[in-house]
C-alpha cells in the first residue's frame, strides 16, 4: 500500500480524515466531515456523506453511496450498486407538508456493518439493521432485520440460509467447520463464533 | 433557499430551463432541453434526460436517472439508486434487427409519478405505471402497476399494504388517521383522500 | 455513425481497443485495457474495467459496471442500474483473513452475455452465468442461472416466463410466432431457434 491517501485526478476528496493509503477512483466524492480509515479502496462513482463512518481496509465499490448514519467497521466489503438508507418513511425535505418531520434529526436511522461483513451487489439494506460480524448478505438482497455473526442471507426479503467463513467459504452446517480453509465455529446462545483454543 | 441555480463545479449542467433556488450537485448532469422546477435538489451523479420534467421541490437522490417520458411532479422524493424506464421490451438501438422499432418513438412508455409520492432506495418502476399522490414506494420493491394515492407498496413484485400520510406516517387502517400527525382521511371509491372540514 | 470515437469531454477513456463510431458518455470511465466494438453506446457513469470485453453495436445505460471477467456480444442491451458480477463470495481483499483467497484469480468467475440480449434495468446477474442470444432479463430481476436463447427470464430469483423475438416482441407460445414482426421460430431440444427456410 502507499503511504499517503491517493486520489484519482477526476475525484472529489474533501474530507481530511482520510486514512494512509487509502485511494479515492474516478468520479467518486468524499464529503468534508466523511470519516476513512487506512488502505481502503473506493470505487469510482462512490459517495461518502459527511457524518459517514469507514474503518479500515474497507472495499467500497462502484456506485454506492455510504449516508450521514452508516457505520462500516475494518474490513467490510461492500458490493457494486449496493444501496444504503438512512430514512425509512422519506418525503422531500422541501415540501411544507413533510417540513415538520426534517426539522431535527429524528429521522435519521443508523446502520452498522460490523468487522468484515460482506454486502451483496445491488441489494438493499433498510435504515436501522445492524449486519454482523463477517455476514455475507448476498446479491439483490433486501434486508430489512438484524443479520447474526457469519450469517448468509439471501432474497426478498432476506432471510438466513446458512453460515459463512472469515474467508467467505460456506460452512458445514454439521460441522461448523469451513469447506474451503481449515477454520472451525462453534454454536453459541445467539448463532456462530470461531472455536477458540481448548473449545 | 438561495435565488438562483446552484451547479456544483464538478456538476454539468445544460439545461435552461432550470428553476431558482435548484441545486445540481458533483458529477450530475442534466441535459439540455430537461426541465427542472424551484427548490429543487438533484444529487451526486444523477442523471436528468433531455424531454424528463421535474416539478418544483422534488428531491432526487444520487445515481438517480430520470428519462425522456418520466414526469415528477411537485415534492416528490426519489430514493438513492431507484431505477425509472422508459421501454419496455428494449433492444440496442445499434442492432439492425431491431432498428424498426426504434424508427419513431412508439417504444417509449410515460411515467406519472404524483405530487408528493416517494419512490424508494433501489426500487424500480416499470415504464408506463403511474404512482398516485403522496404514494410510498418501499426501498426495494419492483413496481409493475400502478399505485393508489397514499399507497404504501412494497415487494417484488409490489402490492399494496397500507397507505401513508402526506407527512410520511403510516395511516390506522381502523381510523384513518395518521399515527404521527393529526391529518385524517377518508375512504373514497378509489381508495382514501385527504379528510375535508365538514366531512 | 461517426467515424471516430466520440469521448465526452467529461468522460474518461483511457483505453486504446475501443472501435470507430462508438460513443462514450459524461462521467463515465473506460480503463486501459477493456475493449470495446464499434458503434456502441456507453452511457453516463458507466464503467468499462480492464479485462472486460464488450461487442460491436453495444447499449450500455448509465450507472452500468462491466467488470473483468464479463463479455458483451454483439448487440447487447444493459439497462441502467444493471449490475454484473465477477466474484461469488466477495471478502474485502484487504483483510488479511482474506488474502488467500485473492493471491490468484481463482475468484473470478466469467459472465457471457450472447448476442443481441437485453438486460433489464435494476437486475442483478450473478457470476458464472451465461444469458443466452436474444433473451430479454426483465427489469428488477435477480439472475443466478443461465437463460436459454430468447428466453425471457423474471422474477427474484429470476425464472423462465416465455420466449422473445429478436425484436424484442413476445412470442406466441403455440404458434413460435412473434406478436409484433413476421418472425417465426421453431422448438429445439434446449429451447427454441429462428426457423429456417425449408423448416
Amino acid at each position: 500500500m502507499a503511504d499517503k491517501v491517493f486520489v484519482h485526478q477526476r475525484a472529489l476528496n474533501e474530507s481530511s480524515a482520510v486514512g494512509d493509503g487509502t485511494r479515492i477512483w474516478a468520479f467518486a466524492h468524499v464529503m468534508k466531515g466523511a470519516e476513512i480509515g487506512r488502505d481502503c479502496n473506493i470505487g469510482d462513482h462512490a459517495f461518502i456523506e459527511a457524518g459517514a463512518v469507514v474503518g479500515d481496509g474497507v472495499t467500497v465499490k462502484n456506485n454506492v453511496c455510504i449516508w450521514e448514519g452508516v457505520i462500516l467497521e475494518d474490513y467490510v466489503f461492500v458490493g457494486p450498486n449496493a444501496v444504503f438508507t438512512n430514512d425509512r418513511r422519506p418525503r422531500s425535505p422541501r415540501n411544507p407538508a413533510a417540513a415538520e418531520r426534517y426539522r431535527s434529526k429524528d429521522w435519521l436511522a443508523k446502520t452498522n456493518v460490523r468487522e468484515g461483513a460482506s454486502i451483496g451487489a445491488n441489494s438493499t439494506i433498510l435504515a436501522g439493521v445492524t449486519i454482523g460480524r463477517y455476514a455475507l448478505v448476498a446479491a439483490g438482497a433486501l434486508v430489512l432485520k438484524d443479520v447474526p455473526d457469519f450469517g448468509l442471507v439471501l432474497g426478498v426479503p432476506a432471510r438466513v440460509s446458512g453460515f459463512v467463513c472469515v474467508c467467505g467459504g460456506g460452512l458445514d452446517k454439521a460441522q461448523l467447520s469451513c469447506r474451503e480453509c481449515d477454520r472451525r465455529y462453534r454454536a453459541t446462545e445467539s448463532g456462530i463464533a470461531p472455536a477458540e483454543l481448548g473449545q
